[in-house]
């Protein structure tokens, strides 16, 4: 697009290329759809090879894409995850190999059941259509969100940060070469190809066009992109998640289970940032615990009463328990009980993954049942949230919505059930 | 509220009203998503219980609506539907017992496995929250929605059509009671206390207290409020339900559903509206079934092909593949193949429901798969498309959406699922 035309016309030419993308998304997704397994899998090894020949072509372009970001003075962690690698393009491949190995959920026929009537009701499982996945600058999402789309019979519109430019054109590239020896529409998976913002507003209001947004990033951009949306959005907000270590937890399980998910990984959403213990196993275990956490340099605010335990516990304000620190920093309070454990939680999780350390059945059944949030878990590290983890084969993101799908998204959640009704003749009487 | 008073404090009053009922709901919520199985089912049988002693009251208050509704013109089919009896109120009453003896959907866990970490994965059915209902003046609805908000855990707000105000106030007492009698907060249902569209206006972008909303209505209305909401929508827009009759169909089998599926009842939703007939099949099926059609005073509508076979038939314009007549009328086109009949079905239906008279194995198998809609059938009258009909025992509306629930929407429409861990220890390595 030329510089020098106006503002207006410019927005009206990102209008036209936005709905010629989505009009072509609507066609190929009926094609996808009807797709074979055969096919699909085919399609995905494909990519796969030609990802791995190109190699050398995704590594030129994705320098381009990163001495623009040095040269903007992009962050270091930024810089980090725009950055492909032979190991990165190697991890690509293989993911769209696992992908390929997964069950098709396509067609799956489940609950078929006789009613009275004579009709025989159940459902199958079929594609939600067109879906728009919004990513920041990590070229291996486009990659990989192709395939997940493809596999479960969708089509797809990517659009990757800005900064990832010519990366995501070139996987593109692969993307299509890929569909195209498997005798499917290139047009089955999109990159969108203008860095412009205005593509976005319209991405997420073309609702003749798309089905459903993913959106993956920060979690202003996804605020920002669920309050703007027409289109349904599968969102993951933040992921505020606790630890309750309960008066009956078997100690040793609990300061394993609390130093894992603290200090696994400190910048992902599964990572416990706010630690609950029972006021009476707190002079036990949180002084190990502590001692744990300081040799790693995490950082502790607490309540009055954990102050008092560990001489390096500084005091925790209101907006620490509100706060993913995505960070060595921890919150830590001592409740009273688990009904205390549980209104905290209710009251300041994100609803991504709460887990209780006990031994106590009851406790146990009581924290799975009332505590309102995606996972949630007894006796395990918060850090299991995961699609792999969870078997899942591949995950899209991690919904912190109620509505379709919650918790880590997987092939399954990009399709939805419809009703199928085999009859032989049966009429309403 | 006054009517003195001016717009702006009156739209302040309903938001303040609204944000309280709201924030009355979600605390509700939490409370009945715990309540056991044995306490809910007591709330309903009271509150059915309460309705039939309360029988003469709901006469007269019903009265009141209807007298006002007639007063201002309202048509014969909206006071038909607004007027309570005897037997009406039997049948809310005995609507509600049948939502009692349903299973409870809520705490139902299900896929539980192992993984190779050691962790148990699976999932548990929970409630929603804050359920908002909108629908026309059908007072029955008021016990119905309430039922099974209350079965599926979750709180319900229930604005119904200004018409039916006294009625649906005076179930709202019946319900309250019910609640109280068995422990539960009243506030688990409220019913919009003003007539007051603003009211509606927030309800449906209360994000914050309303987790979905599941209005019942016309189409406009519906279009509308999922125009303007900002909480997710269940919607259920029109019916532009098809049987295409195969050259391979059996054609008793076909008469009788082609019959069925639009004259058993004509103002419904699952009624078909456009009847598609392989060109093999035209000459022997269509004059018999129109015969039928014609001696029931159905209007016919065809595309050439049919009107040179039935001299009853007048010319359909494009328009008519559009729309739902929820009339005796029904639009005829003769199609050359399967694939025709699923171009079309794809082009014009609403993806509510379609079905395929067939014998033919392949044939049948391709419009299951093919043909995009919330329900497909085989052999079947599309009048079958009903939650009671596929045992859901119950049905809060029928979703054209692809997105959360689809096809008839039962209690578990009304639900989530979490994930829930079981572990002894695991931690991620």
């Amino acid at each position: 697009m030329r510089a020098t035309r106006n503002t207006e016309n410019i927005m009206e030419d990102i209008k036209q290329y936005m709905k010629g993308v989505g009009q072509q998304a609507r066609a190929a997704s009926r094609i996808v759809a009807q797709a074979d397994t055969n096919a699909k899998n085919h399609a995905l090894e494909n990519i796969a090879t030609a990802i791995l020949l190109n190699t050398s072509k995704l590594l030129t372009e994705n320098a381009k894409d990163v001495s623009s970001a040095k040269a903007n003075g992009l962050d270091d962690a930024s810089i980090d995850r725009l950055t492909l690698t032979e190991k990165t393009i190697k991890g690509m491949a293989e993911g769209l190999r696992q992908i390929a190995a997964l069950a098709d959920p396509i067609g799956e026929i489940s609950d078929m059941k006789y009613r009275p009537s004579g009709i025989q009701v159940g459902k199958m499982r079929v594609p939600l259509g067109v879906i728009g996945i919004i990513y920041e600058s990590r070229p291996n999402v486009t990659a990989d969100a192709a395939g997940l789309c493809l596999k479960s019979g969708n089509a797809a519109i990517l659009r990757g940060g800005s900064e990832a430019h010519h990366s995501n054109q070139a996987i593109a590239a692969c993307v299509h070469q890929g569909l195209r020896e498997a005798g499917l529409p290139e047009t089955a998976v999109q990159v969108v190809n203008t860095t412009d913002r205005a593509a976005v507003g319209e991405l997420i209001t073309m609702k003749e066009y798309v089905d459903v947004i993913v959106p993956r990033g920060g979690k202003s951009l996804i605020a920002r992109i669920s309050e703007e949306a027409k289109v349904p959005v599968i969102k993951h907000l933040d992921g505020i998640c606790h630890v309750y270590i309960d008066d009956e937890a078997d100690l040793k399980k609990a300061i394993r289970i609390a130093d894992n998910a603290k200090t696994h990984r400190y910048g992902v959403c599964n990572a416990m940032e706010t630690l609950l213990v029972n006021t009476k196993v707190a002079a036990q275990v949180l002084p190990e615990l502590c001692g744990i956490y300081t040799k790693k340099g995490v950082e502790l605010r607490g309540d009055d009463a954990s102050q008092r335990l560990v001489a390096e516990m500084k005091a925790a304000t209101e907006e620490d328990w509100h706060t993913e620190y995505l960070a060595p920093i921890l919150s830590v309070r001592i409740v009273a009980n688990l009904d205390e454990a549980i209104d905290h939680i209710n009251t300041y999780s994100s609803q991504h993954t709460d887990s209780i350390v006990t031994e106590n059945y009851t406790k146990a059944m009581r924290f799975l049942r009332e505590v309102d949030s995606a996972s949630v878990m007894v006796n395990a590290s918060t850090r299991f949230a995961d699609g792999f983890e969870y078997g899942l084969g591949a995950e899209i993101g991690i919904s912190t919505d109620k509505i379709h799908a919650r918790g880590p998204v997987g092939l399954e959640g990009l399709t939805s059930q419809k009703f199928i009704v085999l009859g032989n003749g049966q009429i309403r009487v």
